[in-house]
C-alpha cells in the first residue's frame, strides 16, 4: 500500500479528533519526515514573500506551497530547465503546489467553464490560457512536486445549491480524469509524486457528504477539503468542518486548504484536519500585524512608539532576540524593508512554534485544554 | 594623544598613497578594530536598506553610516529613550552619523542659509526645521554616534568659484563652532565620541588647499573630504582626489564622503583615502545591478533566464552558495522582496570581500597591481 509510505496516523487526542500523523518525503535520495499537523508557508511564485529559503530551514519548515497558476503565468516551463521547481528556487526539502483553480477564479477577470477545463485571462498581460484537468497535473509534474493538487471548481461562500451541485459534477469528473491521466503517465514513466483530491460542496452538509465519498473512491494519496474560508460565515465554516474533519479515511492525510487564521486552525485540528496553508501570517507581517504568546499585535499602534520589549516577550526567535516594537514600529512607519522581513520572519517563528505545541499537546492528549487556552487570545 | 587611540596608520603602498590603518572602537566596554580602506553601508534611517543587522554582522562589517537628516526627523529624539541610535537598532558594532547638510540640500526643496545655520523644510511633512551647527552635534550625541560630523556647505558641483568661497567661509566657521561645542560640553560630560571635520573647495585646487589647512588646525579626530562625487566632471573629480588626498595629515584617518563607484574608489584608495560610505551597492541591488569580480551584471538581461550559475561564480556568500541568476531574474521581475534581499547581500558581501583583497595588496606592497587589475572592468 504506497499510502502508508506517505501518510502516517500516529496517535488520536483522547478527547477531540485531533490526529498525531507523518508525511514522508524522499527528496533526491534524502528520506525526511514532516510531523503533521503542520503548517505550510506560501511561496506564491517561488519564493515565501520576504524570507530567505535558508531562514525557512532554520526555523525548521520542510514543506512550503507553491501556485500552479502563478508559476505557470511566470516564468512557467523555462522551470523545466532548471529540472523542477524545487531545483529552481534551491529549496531542498518538499513543495505542495495547489492546481490553480482558486487563483483563476480569485484573479483572473475573464474565465468561462468549458467542457474540457477553464478559459481564463493572466492577471499579468490579459493573455489568454486554458487549464484542463490533465494540462494542470502535466504542469505540476514539470514543476516536480512532492504533492499535486487536482483541478476543482471552487465556487463562491454564497453560492446557491444549483451552482454547488455543478461544482461538484466539474470537481468529480475534474478529479476522476487527473487521476486516470497520472495513472497512465505513472504506467510510462516512474514518477513518485503523491496527488490529493479535493472534497467541494459549500456550506451544505449532504454535498459535503456526496463529494467525499466520490472523491474517497478514487484513491488519492490524501483528501482535501477546499471551498471553505471564502467568505461564508463563521458558523457556516465550523459546522462544516465539524462535520466533515471525523468523516475523512483516517489512513489518509486530511488537508484544509488555504485556512491559516489561528482560530480557525484551533477548530480544524480538533476535527481531525493535520495540513493547512495561508497567506495570513506572511501578508499580515506586511501589514503591520505580529502574532504573539498573547495574540494579535498591531506594529502601528502609537502605544508601541516607545516600547523596548520584543514582539514577543515569550518568543526566542531570531527578531524577539534582538529587535524592540519601538525599533520595527519605526521601521514599519517608514515602509523599510527590513520592517516585512523582521515582522514576517516572527510570525512564520510564531507559527512553526505554534504548530509544534499543538503536537505536543495531542501527544499528551491535552488538545482540549491547548485549544480552550488559546481559542480565546483575540485573534 | 587621543587621536593615536582613534586612528593608527599601518603602512603606506611602496608604489602609491595607499595606506593601511586601523580604527579603534569601545563599545559597552567592549573594544574591537576596524582596519582600513574599508566601505561603510549606508543605515539612512537606522536600517541598512533590506538587510538584517545579523547579516551585516556575519559578513564582517563593523562600521556602519547613519543619516543625521532622516532620524533628526524620525524618529527623532525618541531615539534618547532607547539609550541611542546603536541600542534603538540592535547594533553591537560602531557608527558614524553625517552631519545632515547634504540630504538639507539635497531633499529639502525650501532651505535657506542663516547666519547661524539652515532652515529647511522636511520632505515628509513640509514643517520647517532649524539646523545650527551645535544642534547637529547635539542630536548626534543624542544618536551617541562613535563617529560624527560637522554641519558644512556642501554646493553643487557646478558652483562658480564664488559660491565655493561663500562655502568654506561657512563651512570653516560651523566647523570652528562645532568643534567648540562638543569641546565644551566635553568638560561637562565624559564623552568619548569621535569628531571629523570637511574639507570642502569644489573643483578648485587653491580653495581645497585653503579648507585643508583651516580644517586641520582645529585638530579634529579625522578629515573628511566632501562636496566631490555631486556631479562634477570625472575629470575634476579624479584631479582633486590625486591633488588632496596625499596632502592630508597622515596620522588621521581619511574620509572620502559619498563615493562608492569601484571606479572611484580604486582611485581614492590610490591617493590615501581610508574610509568610504555610499548608497551604491544597495540601492544598485534593488535596481537589479550587482557586482561581480567580472564586472557589474544586470539581472533583467534575458540572458539570464536560464542561467543556473550564481551571480559571481568566484564569489563564496550565502546567495552565490544557493541561488542562481535564473532564479533571482524571475523574483527581480515579479518585484519580490527575496529579490531585493539577496541582491543586497550579495553587493554588500562583494564591497566587504573587495576592500579585503584592496588591504591585502596595500600590505604586500601590490596596490598599483591590484588598481590596474580592476580598473578596466565595466563598473
Amino acid at each position: 500500500m504506497k499510502d502508508q509510505n506517505f501518510f502516517r496516523l500516529i496517535k488520536k487526542d483522547k478527547d477531540t479528533y485531533a490526529r498525531l500523523g507523518e508525511l514522508f518525503f524522499l527528496n533526491n535520495g534524502n528520506s525526511f519526515v514532516v510531523k503533521t499537523p503542520i503548517f505550510m508557508p506560501v511561496g506564491t511564485r517561488g519564493s515565501v514573500k520576504a524570507i530567505w529559503q535558508d531562514q525557512l530551514e532554520e526555523m525548521g519548515y520542510k514543506l512550503i506551497l507553491g501556485n500552479t497558476y502563478h508559476l505557470y503565468l511566470r516564468p512557467g516551463e523555462d522551470i523545466k530547465h532548471f529540472g523542477g521547481l524545487k531545483q529552481f528556487i534551491s529549496w531542498n526539502y518538499a513543495i505542495l503546489t495547489d492546481s490553480g483553480g482558486f487563483q483563476v477564479y480569485s484573479l483572473s477577470k475573464i474565465r468561462e467553464f468549458h467542457k474540457d477545463g477553464i478559459i481564463f485571462q493572466s492577471y499579468l498581460d490579459g493573455s489568454k490560457h486554458f487549464f484542463t484537468p490533465e494540462k494542470v497535473i502535466d504542469f505540476q509534474l514539470i514543476l516536480n512536486s512532492d504533492i499535486m493538487m487536482v483541478l476543482d471548481d471552487c465556487p463562491p461562500a454564497n453560492s446557491d445549491i444549483n451552482r454547488i451541485e455543478e461544482s461538484l459534477y466539474r470537481t468529480h469528473k475534474w478529479a476522476e480524469r487527473s487521476k486516470n491521466h497520472y495513472e497512465e503517465l505513472k504506467t510510462k514513466k516512474n514518477y513518485s509524486n503523491r496527488i490529493l483530491g479535493i472534497v467541494q460542496g459549500g456550506i451544505y452538509e449532504e454535498k459535503r457528504m456526496e463529494s467525499l465519498s466520490f472523491i474517497e473512491s478514487l484513491d488519492f494519496d490524501g483528501i482535501a477539503v477546499g471551498g471553505l474560508s471564502v467568505g461564508e460565515k463563521k458558523e457556516d465554516f465550523y459546522r462544516i468542518i465539524e462535520f466533515i474533519g471525523p468523516k475523512i479515511n483516517e489512513n489518509k492525510v486530511h488537508y484544509l486548504m488555504g485556512v491559516g487564521n489561528i482560530k480557525d486552525l484551533l477548530y480544524a485540528i480538533k476535527y481531525g484536519f493535520d495540513i493547512f496553508d495561508c497567506v495570513l501570517p506572511t501578508r499580515n507581517a506586511r501589514h503591520g500585524h505580529a502574532y504573539t504568546s498573547n495574540g494579535k499585535l498591531n506594529i502601528k499602534n502609537a502605544k508601541y512608539k516607545l516600547d523596548n520589549l520584543p514582539l514577543d516577550p515569550e518568543c526566542k526567535c531570531k527578531v524577539c532576540r534582538r529587535y524592540s516594537r519601538g525599533y520595527i514600529r519605526h521601521l514599519y512607519l517608514m515602509q523599510e524593508l527590513l520592517a516585512f522581513e523582521l515582522l514576517t520572519y516572527h510570525n512564520l517563528y510564531f507559527y512553526y512554534h505554534f504548530f509544534e505545541l499543538i503536537q505536543k499537546a495531542i501527544e499528551k492528549d491535552e488538545y482540549n485544554f491547548f485549544f480552550k487556552n488559546w481559542i480565546n487570545l483575540d485573534w
